[in-house]
């Protein structure tokens, strides 16, 4: 096999984050789904602005979030993803390359803006998501460069691409590129709502594409449609080579044919904003298979960079993680 | 005297923050002058903002973030100032909504885009700032409506608005007709630098115009090139009714006639990020002017709102100022 130039390249949302506090009256009044991703229109997006209190901006995006991540690490990443010609777009791109990743998706001309999420987080930490997906919709299987994603060692997806219309056959495309030149798919399932949208393409991909899944409780279960954590642990063997399955405060399952490892939690003293654990925990857990570690090791990563995560407001760390990792670690 | 609808309106350099870390090596490197506030203009903000790492976003200015401070402590507010119709102009004009102050300067049609100053904040938490003016440079005296600064117990100005062309007419129109409606003109000197360019005009406002100064202790030796603070605080005693002086971790020095008053500064942990100090200095000052404290118990709001804002990222704060002020007060 050919050398790889990148060990990760996401394909994603490239969305704003527009963050700020908010009560649980808030959300009632509102009828927000608390603690979801929902897709919302420009009307809606104006009036929930429109009521919501100040804000900060910062670059966000799950799989943007995770290969973000990934470089901080120092992972040779890439990201692929489609922004507006706007001033929101510049953030973007400027917050991702200056990160270390490779972003060179050309923007879009046209009217759509680029994609913001308002980030309502609740004084419990928990984050309520309203998205407008603006020029996210025009991503499509032009975006996507097959030599990319041959010299990447993995391809890491995300769910929510089934959302806008063509980004499904952009994805389609990654993984079977990828697939061809013998490289690793990886898949997101992003969050409950978007499992149900999407459950029999998933199931689908599961069987067919996918060789490590990313997936929290609420998530695989929904994928299943069981009751319990353990069933869809069951269920999820046959289907990918690992699956990396977290659980909030009881840390994560990881399962890989015969073998499984239960990772305990790191200890988070002050949880701030639960926003981008999921993407951090797969930046870490990417990371430490990119450099050969064992799935036990490499699920202890991800715990720790989620740990860091949600310590903290934003789906995205300053800090130097691979310091933080090189210290926990021991 | 009529009713007054507001206790401060604020006349400012409408901006959007852009706030990063940086390590020393960065303000060197750009040949940056370290902690002050430099005026850029495109292609130097396009070059600092290409080298600089990850940011976020989030409304600033100098009497915008003493504007909002003052609404976050509840007395009734109001804000001039120039933003574009794009969306960092969006953003600072929702922020400002949100925060409860009136906001009603129209938004510039044309080019420039909304004013951006990159804030590096480096590990000593020291700030310096690269300002790029753009709509601010359009704000002129058909942007200060005559019943608004009659209506306003206090017209706050920064002494930032001398550097675009026409927001001198501006701050000059304000100070007349708060005059003539017998209210009080207060200023805030901002930068040691911006005194440098204009000391001679910002000497004749505080013999003509002004009755409540802001300065810290750069800026006032440099008003009055001085060696000392002491000599100094000799010189502002007969050119205004009332000198707050900052002196950092010093607290302050208030001076009204021959009322004097020491304030030690708030006890503060751990000091993150400066910006904003003075802003929210002047912010709880004004507050305890507008409620009727004494010049002491002003000053010592003043302190314990700079102490909570340094104490963090950014020159806004989303804590309940109000209930930190009565709980700090006993």
């Amino acid at each position: 096999m050919a050398e790889t130039q990148y060990d990760v390249t996401g394909i994603g949302n490239a969305i704003v984050d527009v963050l700020t506090q908010a009560d649980d009256a808030f959300i009632a009044d509102h009828g927000l789904e608390k603690g979801a991703m929902t897709l919302i229109d420009t009307e809606t997006a104006e009036k929930i602005y429109g009521d919501m209190g100040s804000a900060v901006e910062v670059s966000g995006g799950s799989a943007a979030n995770t290969i973000a991540g990934l470089a901080n690490l120092g992972a040779r990443s890439a990201y692929i993803g489609k922004v507006a010609k706007d001033q929101l777009g510049e953030v973007f791109a400027h917050d991702i390359r200056a990160a270390g990743v490779n972003f060179d998706t050309p923007p879009l001309e046209g009217d759509a803006t680029t994609a913001r999420s308002m980030i309502l987080v609740t004084p419990d930490a928990e984050r309520t998501m309203q998205t407008y997906l603006g020029a996210c919709v025009e991503l499509g299987p032009e975006d996507v460069p097959d030599e990319l994603i041959a010299a990447s060692e993995v391809v890491y997806l995300e769910g929510y691409l089934y959302d806008p219309p063509r980004a499904k056959e952009a994805f389609l495309k990654a993984a079977k590129v990828a697939e061809a030149a013998g490289r690793k798919v990886a898949l997101s399932l992003s969050d409950p709502f978007c499992v149900e949208r999407y459950r029999a393409e998933f199931l689908e991909l599961l069987e067919g594409h996918v060789n490590i899944l990313f997936a929290n409780e609420d998530e695989i279960t929904s994928l299943y449609q069981v009751e319990n954590f353990d069933d869809a642990l069951q269920h999820v063997r046959g289907h990918c080579d690992i699956a990396a399955l977290t659980r909030s405060a009881n840390g994560s399952v990881v399962v890989a044919g015969d073998e499984v490892h239960v990772v305990d939690a790191e200890t988070v003293t002050n949880v701030v904003d639960t926003t981008g654990a999921g993407d951090s925990y797969a930046a870490g857990f990417l990371y430490g298979l990119s450099r050969g570690d064992d799935l036990a090791t490499a699920a202890r990563i991800g715990g720790i960079l989620a740990a860091e995560i949600i310590s903290h407001y934003g789906a995205r760390s300053e800090s130097n993680l691979k310091e933080l990792v090189a210290q926990k670690l021991g």
